[in-house]
């Protein structure tokens, strides 16, 4: 219905994430009628970040520079180090704001069927931390899934070997849920894990 | 919390209608972390349409084209005109499939306060239309709001000027709607606009 140029913009805004059919019609037709600055500027952070964005060097996060902001903050924790699967975990552990520590990501878990070895995981660089930095903690905050508990599982190995202390972030029922709606998994893990009151 | 780049292309991102923060950060995430190839397809759409996409100059939609497709097919009734207010629109009732006529699309409606005038509707060229093509029906198609129904009594003058029939398309309970759910704007005018049995 629309021109082929409209349809090939239609079709690439759909592949963002939780983008359909009509709100890609209806980004396209806002780029196009009302804000063709916004499209342009759009461009330019796109190309720029495709272009310049690579991972740090040392805990893999997305970056631009060599060495994230994070691993150059010298008031980080230094005996502190976190293991999270995206970029997005450090971010939301850092708006909780109660560890200051370091990070590491893995981006991914461990998932032999789609080809996800350690090597994929970035595991040599974090075995390299964990072998010539001064950590006393390796907190694990890979995500309650099979994959992500095997991912912990295999790290910890890894870290328990150097004699480092190796934790796993807590999982149950979330502060302010309600049990009545919680999902049975959820709830058997959390009586699981009782701890003594 | 990211690094700059990152966060331009967060910013970038919502300036699309409907994305949020969240949805911003999940968006530039997905595309450096998993599809960069997506990013750059989307850079190409997006300058490629706001480079070559403009005005049909008959009906105003927005085409890569001088005329575009629908004003080019000899087979749409040519005693048929539709007014609308966005090509989006053209899309809806298209889908419809009962309309086999031409369309004139306004970009928006008469709205003084926001400096909106005929002239950015392109009404001298709506009167070219209506002085030169053989047109018996000028149907118009402008949303329901004050500002639409302003805009709907302006053109309808200028056409019947010409001796042209103007209609205006039916409000009132959606095909399917229960009453009960109906507001009561909506179930005044389908009051008020009763036709006999």
């Amino acid at each position: 219905m629309f021109s082929p140029l409209i349809e090939d913009l239609i079709r690439a805004l759909r592949c963002l994430p939780g983008v359909g059919p009509k709100s890609a019609q209806r980004m396209a037709m806002y780029l196009l009628e009302k804000d063709r600055d916004a499209a342009d500027s759009l461009v330019r952070a796109l190309e720029q970040a495709v272009e310049k964005v690579g991972r740090c060097s040392q805990c893999r996060t997305l970056t631009e520079q060599e060495v994230c902001a994070l691993c150059n903050n010298r008031h980080r924790d230094q005996k502190l180090l976190c293991v999270v699967e995206t970029p997005a975990d450090i971010l939301a552990i850092e708006q909780a704001g109660n560890y200051h520590g370091r990070y590491f990501v893995l981006h991914g878990h461990l998932s032999p069927i789609d080809g996800v070895g350690p090597a994929n995981l970035g595991i040599d660089l974090l075995e390299q931390r964990l072998a010539s930095e001064p950590l006393e903690e390796l907190i694990i905050a890979t995500n309650p899934t099979v994959e992500g508990e095997a991912t912990a599982q295999f790290i910890a190995e890894r870290a328990r070997a150097r004699g480092i202390a190796v934790s796993r972030i807590a999982h149950g029922v979330p502060i302010g849920g309600e049990l009545e709606y919680i999902d049975g998994g959820t709830l058997a893990h959390a009586f699981n894990s009782r701890t003594a009151f």
